[in-house]
């Protein structure tokens, strides 16, 4: 599995790219922005002048592009899948819907081809830093076939079994704590206390979270570096209630947590950090100070 | 400072109590059960005959009650401000609205005494090894009188500033944190992967929180021990809906975690620990076996 093609050269893509081609595996990016396989290239990667052709020959192919369906138009009517090498793997790293992933995983094994899902967890720092966190649902066999490429691009590796959606009841977890974050700011600061006093308290309380701790103080700042955007979790949140929906599962946290992100969007910041679905609670609460 | 007044010697209150006796504070409590004064005298303390004989000649008076209304009716008719050293501190350790807090303080306030609002987080293990968490709100004279007694106490002593409020917040977030995790598991179910895995994973990502790794592995459980009631987070998180009230402050996130936990209650659960919130996502979803 030393041929990787690689698909969707984004925030988090291309520097996952980066990462198998510096653990000396020979990387064919493919993205529509050419700016993006310029660093690839830069970095010791080819260019491919379509998704097609950083699927040929290869013998592991990853995905991270926005969605199920980019990656469902590649592989069957771009002709990824075709170009593939016969028992290559489709290796999909975008957190998408579990009854989409499982109908692509179909597809693609009825064509003779193998699948892993692998959604991951630790943003652009984790990608960067080849330390995300990788919840692969995959046969044993498949999974230990792309195992040393998926070491090349985190650090924690768990195998959640065969079946798909790791990724959305993570995704759950980690939108609901960041709009729980807000909300208490918003309440510290309708009450009167100290917002950087709650900050600090909490962050090391049974109230904590990773999120409380990590988005939190640029719940503080008026216009924080974006780490992960808005619409990340406008994305991400939608998959995690399609996959309730596609279960009938009533998620009432999750739900309103994708209201507060998808009217921060509606009001224009959708590329504004994360952590500025607080601007939601200013908007219907008012009552805190930025400093 | 080393007269002690303690009132309410529930699960809490108790062993706070025993800790205050074991540094050397003379402590004299009082509770409508006779089997929790017998407990204290056991350790060292003083049984009193009523509330206001607690507070006799006291110079610090604790209070560890179910509410604020508890606080008020002893302060007020039950004679227990008049029996309190003049200059002596009231110091509230229950989590209570803010709003029914600063009325509570002005009234001590006109009458003499002093007082600190000091609610707590860290639970009955907090309690009982003297690590809890204090989010003291009280003028800094105060607090520095108090501050002896809540050593014993806690192990970690913030000074959040001199309005309450700080105790409501942490609640929102500790209630909204154990009804995620709840509904986490519960898409987890339905979505078909392995829970116990769920929170392997979990519990160290960006997804985890402190309740997630307390709570959750309880949550697996048919009937585990109870370290906190259901009932205790129907209170709280009604005390921070009630702060929401009265700053005119929408929290959606706290409201449904509220719902929930009501729900589990008037199913006859509320004496359960409170990870078994998570039974209302299995009324609500069905679809997960426990082990």
């Amino acid at each position: 599995m030393s041929t990787v093609g690689f698909i969707g050269l984004g925030a988090m893509g291309l520097p996952m790219a980066c990462n198998l081609v510096a653990r000396g595996f020979a990387v064919r990016g493919f993205d529509v922005r050419t700016a993006a396989m310029d660093a690839l290239a830069a970095a010791g990667g080819v260019r491919a002048g379509s998704a097609a052709e950083a699927a040929l020959g290869a013998e592991l192919l990853v995905f991270m592009v926005v969605n199920a369906g980019q990656a469902e138009q590649a592989l069957f009517a771009d002709g990824v899948l075709d170009a593939l090498a016969p028992g290559g793997i489709v290796l999909l790293m975008s957190t998408c819907p579990p009854g989409a992933v499982e109908r692509l995983a179909e597809r693609v094994l009825a064509l003779g081809r193998r699948f892993v899902d692998a959604p991951v967890s630790g943003g652009v720092v984790g990608a960067v830093g080849g330390t995300l966190t990788i919840m692969a649902a995959a046969p044993a066999p498949t999974l230990a076939a792309a195992k040393p490429a998926l070491e090349a691009l985190g650090s924690k590796l768990f195998h959640v079994g065969e079946r798909p959606g790791q990724g959305a009841v993570n995704q759950l977890l980690c939108g609901v704590h960041i709009v729980a974050a807000a909300e208490a700011f918003s309440l510290a600061a309708k009450v009167g206390v100290d917002v950087k006093v709650v900050l600090e308290i909490l962050g090391g309380s049974a109230a904590s979270s990773w999120m409380l701790r990590d988005r939190g103080p640029r719940m503080l700042q008026a216009e924080p570096e974006v780490t992960s955007a808005v619409d990340i979790f406008v994305k991400d949140l939608g998959i995690v209630l399609e996959a309730g929906r596609e279960t009938k599962a009533a998620l009432p946290l999750a739900a309103i947590a994708h209201q507060l992100f998808l009217a921060t969007s509606g009001r224009g910041d959708g590329a504004a950090d994360d952590s500025q679905v607080i601007r939601s609670y200013l908007a219907l609460n008012g009552g805190m100070a930025k400093p």
